[in-house]
C-alpha cells in the first residue's frame, strides 16, 4: 500500500514535477527561460491527461496539446531554485481536458516560495490504434454545479478563438531586405529544427513543450536583437496547436516583433513544420503565438523600450 | 495561499518530483537505465536535504553526497512510463542528513503501479562561504523515540563503513605505469560512448555530428593534459566516415599528441565501432581525423606549447 | 545588415540555422568548444541534403555524411554568442551531394558579426527500405559551366583521397592484446568525461547524481561485453562519495567484472578525479561502489550468466 505523499497524490488526480534549475535553463544573467517553464508546465499537463483518459476501458490514447491560455510570469526564477509544477483536471467535455497548471518556485537556501505560473491547457486524447480519431474522455466530479458551469463558459469561449485563429493562420512571412534598426526587419529571426527521437511522444509526435521552447527561445533572440539588454518573457499570449508535427519533419521557427509600448515588446511566433522526406505534403502552418518580453537592467529591474519604427 | 498538493507537500518537509520516461533514458529495448533512476533519487535527496539544512539561521549551506545505501531495482522500468521520486528525511545527526527515498512507476495508459526502488542517502551540508566547512544539522522531530534510536543505529553503522572503506580506498592514486611529462602516453585519452536514441537519425545510424562532437571532445582533453592551459581548436584536417555506426553500439573514441610546433599541437583521433550484442561483427574503425589545438592565455592570445618529448 | 551567406539564404534550396551558445557549449573560460560548431554544422548538412536527394520520385532516402574537409576555425566563439549555419549545395555526382556550409558568430548585445568557419561536406544518400542501397542524386543547376567544372575537380579530389584513407584505416582492428571471453580483461571498460556546468551546483560541485549515472553506464557496458544480451541494474552496493569533484576536471570512470554467479554479475567502478589545470593536486579516488547486474531475453526473463574465467 502507499502512503505518504505519493499516495495522496495519486489518489487525487493531481500531479507535482519538482525540478532544480540549472545553467542550462537559464539565460548568461541567470534568468530561467520562459521556454523552459512551458515545456515543465505541458509536461505535466501531459502526464495528467493522458492518464485521466485511459481510467476507462477501450481504446487506449495519448493526450495531444491543442491550446494553451494566455500565461503571465508573474515572477523571474533563477539558476538553483527549485520549480514545483502542479498539474489538476478542472474541466473535461465530450473530447477534451482543460488542465489547471501552477508554478511555484522555492529558493532553498532562503525558504522563500512564490506563484511565478499559472497556465491552463486544452488536451484531445488521440487513439493510439489510429492517431486521427479522438477517443471520448471520461467525465469528472466537480465540487459543484458553479464550478462546472464556469468550466463550460471557458470551453465555449476558447473553441471560438480556436476556430477563429485556424482562419487567420495561413500567411506567409514576407522576407525583409534592408533593416534599419528598431525596424521590424532588424530584429526578425528565424531557427530550424529537425524533430528528433527525444523531441516526441512514443507515437512519433512532437510533444507540445518542446515547441513552445523553441518558440520562446526565437522570441528571446527578436527581443534581445531589439534592445540589446537581459530580457525575460513576461507573458505568452494563447497558443493554438493546429496540426500535429511528425518525428523527421524540419519545423521553421519565425518571430517578429509586432508591438512596443514603453515597458514590453510584443513578439509573434509562428512554426511552419516541412516533411523532408514527404514533399508532396508541402509546408504547413502548425502552431502561432504571441510573446510579450521585458527589458531588464542589472538589478533585474525594468528598462525603457526604443519604440518599433515603421519601415522596411 | 496554497492550497492542494503543492501547499500539502511543502509543508510536510517532504518531496515528490515526477518525470515521464523517454527513449534517451533507456536502452534499445526499453528497459530504463538504472542510472537515470539513480540520477532522479539524488536530485530529490539534494534538493530536501539543501532545504531542511537552510531552516535555520546562520550560514547558506549545500547539503554534499556523502553515501548510498544498498539500493535495489525491484522490477523493471519502461520507456513511457511516469517515474515519481519520493523523498522524506528520516534521521538527523549533528552533521548529517539521512533522506529516504521511494520510486514508484506508473504506466499512465493501464494505470499499474510499482514501488521499483528504495534507497538511503546521507547528506553532509557545506558552507557557501567556505565548502571545506561543515555546518550543524538541525534537528528533525520523530514520531517516536524508537525511530530515533533506529535512526541512530544505522547513522553508527554507516559511520564506521565509511571510516574503513576511506582508508580502503580514499588514497591518491598510483598508476600501473608512469608516463612521463609531455609524452604521448602522458596526455593520451580514450572515451567510450554507448550510440543512444538521440545520437541517431531516424533510421538508427549515428548522426556525423555527434561523432565529430565527441572526436574533439577527446582531443581537446589530450590537449589540455599535454599543456595544462585553455585550449582552443585551430583546426580539423579531412574527415573520412568509411563505416555507419548503429544504435545500441559502444564506440571507442582515442587520442594521442602526434606533432607539437611552437603554436600548435597535432592530435590524432580514431573513432571504433563495437557492436556489443553482434559478437561476430567485431570491432571495426569506423572514422579517423587530426585535430589541431593551440594553447591560450586569459586575454585569449596564444601561448608557446611545450615540445612533445620522446618515451613512454 | 546581413550579406554574404545570411543573405542568401532567403533565395532557393539554402537552410539557416540559428542556435544562442549556452555554458554548455562551451569550456570554463567560455569559449565555444569545436565539436559544438562541428555539430550544428553536420545538423545543417544533413538536412539540406536529405531535403534535396528526396526532391525526386522513387525511394525515400537519408543522406549519410561520408566526408569532411578540413576545416579552419577562423575566430573564438562565446557564450551568449549566436551561431548561424548556412549551408548550400555547391555540386552533385551520381551518388554524392557537396554542401558548403558557413558559420557566423553574431554577439546580439553590440551587432558584431564574424564568419567563424567555413566547412565543405560530402554526402550519400542510402535507401530507406534498405540502408545498404545508395539512390542517384538529383542534378542541381549551376550558376556557369565553370562552377560545375570546379566541382568536379573537387569530386574527383575528394573521391581519391577517400579511396587512399579507407586502405589505411577501413579494416577490422587487431586490438595490441587479445583478452579471451569471459576474462576480467576481456570486458574491461572506462569512460573519461569532462566535468561541465550542468553536472555541477550553482558552487561548481559534481551532483553526486551525475557520477552515480555515469557509474553505472559503465557498469553496464562492462555487463554488455561479457554476456551480449540484454542487461539491466540488480541493485548497487553502498557507495561512498570519498572527495568533492570540481568543474573542470576530467573524471576516469573504470569498471571490471569481480564476480559473476548463475544469475548475477558483480561490477567494481571507481572514479578518479584530476584537475587538468591544477598539476599540483594529482589524481585521486572520488568514489567507488559495485553495481550487480542481471541478463535478461526478449520477455525480461533471467537468462543464465557465462562464468568469470580466471586468465588476462
Amino acid at each position: 500500500m502507499l502512503r505518504g505523499p505519493v499516495g495522496k497524490m495519486l489518489s487525487r488526480l493531481a500531479i507535482i514535477t519538482s525540478r532544480i534549475m540549472g545553467p542550462d535553463d537559464a539565460n548568461i544573467v541567470g534568468n530561467v527561460h520562459g521556454g523552459t517553464i512551458l515545456k515543465m508546465i505541458e509536461d505535466a499537463g501531459c502526464i495528467i491527461g493522458t492518464r485521466h483518459c485511459n481510467t476507462q476501458t477501450g481504446d487506449r490514447c495519448v493526450a495531444a496539446l491543442a491550446r494553451v491560455e494566455r500565461t503571465d510570469f508573474l515572477y523571474p526564477m533563477f539558476i538553483g531554485e527549485v520549480a514545483h509544477v502542479s498539474a489538476e483536471i478542472t474541466y473535461t467535455s465530450k473530447h477534451s481536458v482543460e488542465v489547471q497548471v501552477n508554478v511555484l518556485s522555492e529558493n532553498i537556501l532562503t525558504g522563500a516560495k512564490k506563484v511565478t505560473n499559472k497556465a491552463t491547457l486544452w488536451y484531445v486524447p488521440l487513439s493510439l490504434r489510429n492517431v486521427d480519431k479522438i477517443i471520448e474522455v471520461p467525465p469528472i466530479e466537480y465540487t459543484s454545479t458553479e464550478s462546472e458551469e464556469l468550466g463550460k463558459k471557458r470551453y465555449e469561449a476558447q473553441k471560438l478563438e480556436r476556430m477563429e485563429t485556424k482562419e487567420r493562420n495561413g500567411e506567409v512571412i514576407t522576407p525583409v531586405s534592408f533593416p534599419e534598426p528598431y525596424t521590424v526587419g532588424f530584429s526578425q529571426s528565424s531557427l530550424i529544427h529537425l524533430i528528433g527521437p527525444s523531441d516526441c511522444t512514443l507515437h512519433g509526435f512532437v510533444h507540445g513543450g518542446v515547441t513552445m521552447k523553441l518558440m520562446d527561445e526565437v522570441a528571446g533572440i527578436v527581443a534581445a536583437r531589439h534592445c540589446k539588454t537581459n530580457i525575460v518573457t513576461a507573458s505568452v499570449d494563447a497558443i493554438n496547436f493546429h496540426r500535429k508535427i511528425k518525428k523527421g519533419c524540419v519545423i521553421t521557427i519565425s518571430g517578429r516583433m509586432t508591438f512596443t509600448s514603453n515597458k514590453s515588446m510584443e513578439i509573434e511566433v509562428f512554426v511552419d513544420a516541412d516533411s523532408l522526406l514527404e514533399t508532396d505534403k508541402g509546408k504547413y502552418r502548425a502552431v502561432t503565438a504571441f510573446f510579450t518580453y521585458i527589458s531588464l537592467d542589472k538589478e533585474n529591474k525594468p528598462l525603457p523600450v526604443p519604440p518599433l519604427k515603421v519601415g522596411i
